[in-house]
């Protein structure tokens, strides 16, 4: 069993927001699929642990908002990095409410999508939500960022226009990622000088999960 | 409702296969995607009216393989275009058996993953499988053709050093997409030239739902 076959899998890079009774939060997700056409419904699956999870739990609606290829990197730091359980990540971020009153996340991204969550999937670690696509948007013409864009850029292998490099230190850093839930560590410190009870700040696995990408 | 937001969602390619009772089949999906690591487990989504389904229905295991981004498109073509119910596309197909007994395509591919089906969840006209990976094998370090690739390709915008232009005018005719399915043309009559009561190969949708691709 070669596990790095299953990095051979194409996804985009989203973000998923939702709001219930007032609370509001967003998370980075790399599963969303169209599942039919007739009705239109998609598929995207969100770790359980996740709190953007536990609100949808409850709210049964979501947005996604596709990640601009060319988009800075901030608004996935932005809503990745961090759990709303600490933070309130629409303090300072710009938004619109769709009809569901979803908070809907336009910065760095070329479409959304406002779904209302027909069927859930207990899957172990993760949910599944099968949704029915209530309205559909395009922002601008821009492509998609994919999941191997976004790890080319965070590794310094993909040159984006609008990427910020003002520390070429900071590019050649080795870049280490969580094999569980393909987080890159993102900090200022270098990843081998982190003591030896980090966890990932995602998935909670230690230190030893982490890898190097070429 | 701007139903081109939907085409925003990056997909990649897969050849999937099976075999029950010793017939085998396969068929070109794009919705592949693991959703838990602990157990390793993936995701497809197949149209039901695909004989691959039926097949998958009763055999509950299949393998996918992942598309090249610099493979040939014949493996596509050879998978896509066609029905196992009319054709034996495994007659002039080079595979390996895997310990389930799926035959495994590894010609332009560059992994290729053997699951065990443990749940179906019905979605009207596609189903959706939920499957273990039981074996994962890279066969290089290609990178994964992505949908868009793939319709990149298709309509001359990529190019692709492998790909084959024996013919110029081929190269600049105006290629047409089916809006339900995704499924592209690829006869030899010109698709403005077919008849009217022409329907989709894939998802039987008449003439009309297809679309030009810029």
């Amino acid at each position: 069993m070669d596990q790095s076959a299953l990095f051979t899998i194409t996804y985009g890079v989203y973000v998923l927001t939702t709001e219930v009774d007032g609370k509001m939060n967003g998370c980075i997700i790399n599963t969303l699929s169209q599942v039919t056409q007739e009705p239109m419904r998609v598929s995207i699956t969100v770790l359980k642990e996740n709190f953007t999870n536990e609100l949808i739990e409850k709210s049964n609606k979501f947005s996604v908002s596709v990640v601009d290829k060319n988009g800075s990197l901030d608004t996935i730091a932005h809503f990745g990095y961090r759990s709303g359980r600490d933070v309130d990540k629409f303090k300072d971020m710009p938004y619109v409410l769709d009809e569901l009153n979803n908070p809907v996340v336009e910065k760095d991204c070329i479409a959304t999508l406002s779904c209302k969550v027909i069927k859930s999937i207990d899957l172990g670690t993760h949910n599944m939500f099968i949704a029915e696509v209530v309205n559909a948007k395009k922002i601008n013409d821009e492509e998609p960022m994919t999941y191997a864009n976004y790890r080319d850029l965070k590794s310094g292998k993909l040159d984006q226009n609008k990427e910020k490099q003002s520390d070429s230190k900071e590019k050649a850093k080795d870049v280490y990622q969580c094999s569980v839930c393909h987080y890159i560590y993102d900090g200022d410190i270098n990843f081998e000088d982190l003591p030896d009870d980090y966890v990932c700040p995602i998935c909670k696995k230690p230190k030893s999960a982490f890898f190097k990408v070429n």
